[in-house]
């Protein structure tokens, strides 16, 4: 037996957890036209499904002799997409893909079909910075909580001080998913190597508050961008500052986020513009009724508020179930004379968005 | 309707990845007795089982009239499992479960069983080290390939150099799996605050040589193992003494791992005993055929081999698909006179006998 690859690989398996044997095929194989192949091993499923990111609706698989279901689909756009199998209407990842769309309630995959020239997500052959996992103690939500840092290339050798972003995700996503679904480390290596981002620290926090998931415009989310604010300028920006070489005046500073993280983040900037210079928000937005309530002095004080922000960047799609009220923040922002910068685009409340947003701001701040 | 929570984070989740929406309810839920509940919507299924190395075989579920299934059992054994629920015959992660088990192949869950006192991989109050993401370059294998590294606490604001261990995972595991599933980062935090480990850099590097998967006892393997410790020894090494403060004499660096990683590990420490001082292996062997054609020199002098290694620790599970095999090493070590250290314990082929191994041996690293 042990003299079986296939028996010792299905006992390592087992014995890891229980699972099937391993595919005897690759999934997902992104082919030279872009075209890109799925396959998923269920002989006895009824139907099988292709639900993603770059196909409309889902795709029906076919299934040949030996239960392996497959499908083809493309030439598709370059871009990192998520998708998974709906088999007989159960979402399920692709077994055989290691790369996974962190996430606290859907298991997605990932593929990442490849530009050319090569896009700005891809890993080039740059000088490469860093991601550095913490365990941040917080007296503020009383837990250790996960914290991410991206370093620049060099920073271990270096001796500068570097102006920090505060890079938050959104509603369900893990304190993982700018970086291995947004993959700021790459955009960012790539962006410093051409010289159109300058070096800086990111800090990519849990966003969840474990207090629920209020609608983005009740006033439950308002108290709860609150206790972001504090868990970010109590725990989180102290903790970054004692342990890496960060300058510390608020021109030095940068705040953005994606859904969730993006009204968390005009929250935050807007609660403690003595911290921050920078404001990004990508697909998200704060009420008027917020606004007025929260921050009367900056609604009332334009031109002060305008003299103290650096950037003020919204960035939404034109198909996000959110445009609308992106739309209002921006108009009631107009309105009230606050500058601001506004990119709309095609496309939904998608983390392919969420990556083009990001790439605008990082060549935008601290400049 | 976007004063609707249900609506709003359903339209996230549909934009993110037309994923079903999300459970109201949580899985796993881990009661103060140490019985745990695990659940999994599925309306349409006809039968959903848990999958587990916490029961014996797999156990059905139930189905309420939501249409979740549900399961509740143990008291289980405190210690981290991998699980995954079986639908129809299809094996899926917990979509409510954001812990992963990191792997090429399947996609397992993990649960953790809390211990009273807790366990040596809780995250404790303790000082906390940290985990480092890096993109190596290799021209041994020609890619850019991922590396993992484990400074202890205080590391950046010290000026000590440290040991290294260069800690490598299994067939079919990632990188990441030594970090996740292995808590590497915790057990050594635990170790270091009770003085039971000294401080030390660990290096985890990607074990898949991209060449297949030899059977662990068939000669591909050993070409497999020897450019493993060209890739360890040519790019990983250079890099992190490059990137750390390291010592770099021989009594300074350790390797060890599971499974393949384990025979990698004993061929890359015999191949290089002007390098390494301390080896383990964790479930895994070389062959005697092996030892005799690669290993003349050491299986000749186990004088001049006893001398130069500090530590050859061995570890294996009496229900380990791969026992008699490491037994057969063992003896065949005991018959030349080389020295080693063996532990054979309870239990199978599985990440809590590699997390138990690798408790013993950072106690005896070093020191």
């Amino acid at each position: 037996m042990k003299s079986s690859l296939f028996l010792a690989l299905a006992g390592l398996l087992s014995a890891n957890a229980q699972m099937p044997r391993p595919q005897p095929f690759e999934s997902p194989v992104v082919h030279a036209d872009r075209t890109v192949t799925l396959r998923f091993a269920a002989p006895n499923a009824k139907r099988v499904e292709l639900s993603s990111q770059f196909t409309v609706g889902n795709q029906e698989m076919r299934k040949d002799e030996a239960g392996v279901w497959s499908i083809t689909v493309g030439p598709v756009k370059p871009d990192l997409y998520p998708y998974n199998f709906v088999v007989d209407g159960i979402g399920v990842s692709d077994p055989a893909n290691p790369d996974l769309f962190p996430n606290e309630r859907f298991k997605a995959s990932l593929v990442d079909i490849p530009g050319d020239p090569p896009l700005i997500h891809a890993v080039r052959d740059v000088p490469h910075g860093e991601v550095s996992y913490h365990q941040v103690k917080s007296a503020v939500l009383g837990a250790t909580r996960p914290l991410l840092v991206y370093t620049p290339p060099g920073y271990r050798a270096g001796t500068d001080r570097l102006p920090v972003f505060y890079l938050v995700s959104g509603t369900t996503d893990t304190e993982e998913t700018w970086f291995k679904v947004g993959k700021l480390n790459s955009i960012l290596d790539n962006l410093i190597a051409e010289k159109r981002a300058v070096p800086m620290i990111v800090a990519m926090p849990y966003g969840n508050m474990m207090r629920g998931t209020p609608a983005p415009n009740s006033p439950q989310a308002a108290d709860m961008y609150r206790l972001f604010s504090d868990e970010l300028t109590k725990t989180i920006m102290p903790f970054v500052e004692a342990t890496y070489r960060t300058r510390e005046d608020r021109e030095a500073r940068a705040i953005a986020g994606f859904s969730r993280g993006g009204g968390q983040s005009l929250f935050t900037g807007f609660l403690n513009q003595d911290k921050f210079a920078w404001i990004g928000s990508y697909s998200a937005y704060l009420t008027p009724a917020v606004m007025e309530q929260r921050f009367a002095g900056i609604c009332g004080d334009p031109e002060g508020t305008n003299g103290k922000l650096k950037l003020l960047w919204l960035g939404v799609g034109k198909q996000d179930f959110l445009y609308n009220d992106a739309r209002a923040f921006d108009e009631f922002l107009t309105a009230k004379g606050i500058r601001h910068t506004s990119l709309t685009t095609d496309g939904g409340h998608t983390w392919m968005n969420a990556r083009a947003y990001l790439t605008e701001t990082l060549q935008r701040f601290f400049r």
